[in-house]
């Protein structure tokens, strides 16, 4: 078996820096965490505030903490230095290999979806975001790691896309449809629903959108882990000389 | 421009645990940075190593700490936390956007290759090793981002494949006729130079084995970061129902 995970990530238009803030990390006793958070509005505030998230989260998980303990120190921490006045949206994506498990965490009101084969469930019911009060938690929604399993979370800039426009996307049915259509990869399934977001909101993103993409795969495997990172540059930051 | 990074890694053989630890972080004034390190020996205690080594250079590389100072404050650490008994090689690969240079800090006698389009330079000079003694530096080559630059970095069960075997790999001969051959994208070339140590070491590789591939290239880029993983699961611990 193999777990395949990818992530597609654009900034607000017009803005250099993006208020959303992901990180990918190895978990101490086997397995991976993606770690993503949205600060509240967009540019440097917002980016401070989810850097600020996602650091304290994978310190924690590093330390062997567990994900919804994680997501609780996380909203009481940014409670404590923002007296309350500031919120997050924060989701853990998890692969524990010590417990054979997915995990889900959500602190945040936009759906998870997960398709077993091709059949898409959207993992709702009540979250709520970081940093606004004491006694905060997770919603968490724990199943065993199997194959063939998708699992498909974002940033409310995915959710809200085409608001400007009128438009709006329906995340369920585009995913349905390309799981039915083909075998995407990974980066395939998450290039798609960003580059839909970003088609209605036209081509000028109305907030920073990130998308998050992990598959699990019954490929026998070669046992080489790999990694790909893809950064652009913005124009304005690409040196004279180059 | 664009800047792709690719990791490819693997377990020495019948070992479960990887002594090499590897993160991609954020930089917080932009850019990323790729920290590697391999722990004394195999097995957990070289993975508790590595993993205490690389959680200390990313944490201080995230709240805006030069490359420098983190490896050697990451030195001091691990002599202070193991009285100096355990030593681990530590690089560090920067893509800085601030001051718009390539880092790359070695506290490691591996050498790191950089070719700019096909002329590989091979860059050693003296570096220790982290934890033995007070006042370790890394040794540090600092130079512009620019369009058509290739590093290639690894752990020693890549540069000491084939000792078993009595054959070896020749790096730069190999990177200069991948890259005189084609324009590999990064993870072909961490594929590529992989796949040879692990063939020269029968198919079962002596020691862990990390290779990271970093190029720039000049593609007109659509700003969207990207990121992949691909975590193998052990046939030992994949679920009986899956």
């Amino acid at each position: 078996m193999e777990i395949h995970a990818a992530v597609a990530k654009i900034n607000k238009y017009a803005t250099s820096e993006s208020g959303d803030t992901l990180e990918i990390v190895e978990r101490p006793n086997g397995g991976i965490s993606i770690v993503l958070a949205d600060g509240q509005t967009s540019g440097k505030g917002a980016k401070i505030i989810s850097t600020m998230v996602v650091r304290k989260v994978i310190s924690l998980l590093a330390e062997g903490v567990r994900d919804g303990a994680a997501a609780r120190a996380a909203s009481d921490y940014l409670f404590t230095e923002r007296s309350g006045k500031v919120t997050a949206t924060l989701n853990i994506l998890s692969a524990d290999l010590q417990t054979g498990t997915l995990v889900i965490s959500r602190n945040n009101p936009s759906p998870v979806f997960l398709a077993r084969r091709e059949r898409v469930e959207c993992i709702t019911g009540e979250s709520v975001s970081i940093g606004t009060s004491r006694n905060i938690r997770p919603s968490i929604t724990e199943f065993p790691l199997e194959n063939g399993l998708t699992i498909i979370m974002f940033t409310d800039g995915i959710r809200d896309a085409g608001d400007r426009t009128g438009q709006s996307l329906d995340i369920c049915t585009l995913i349905e449809a390309i799981l039915e259509d083909r075998d995407p990869s990974a980066q395939e399934l998450a290039d798609t629903i960003l580059g839909q977001a970003i088609r209605i909101d036209n081509n000028r993103p109305n907030d920073d959108m990130s998308v998050v993409v992990l598959r699990t795969k019954s490929t026998e495997s070669d046992q080489i882990r790999r990694m790909t990172f893809l950064l652009p540059v913005p124009p304005m930051l690409i040196p004279p000389q180059a």
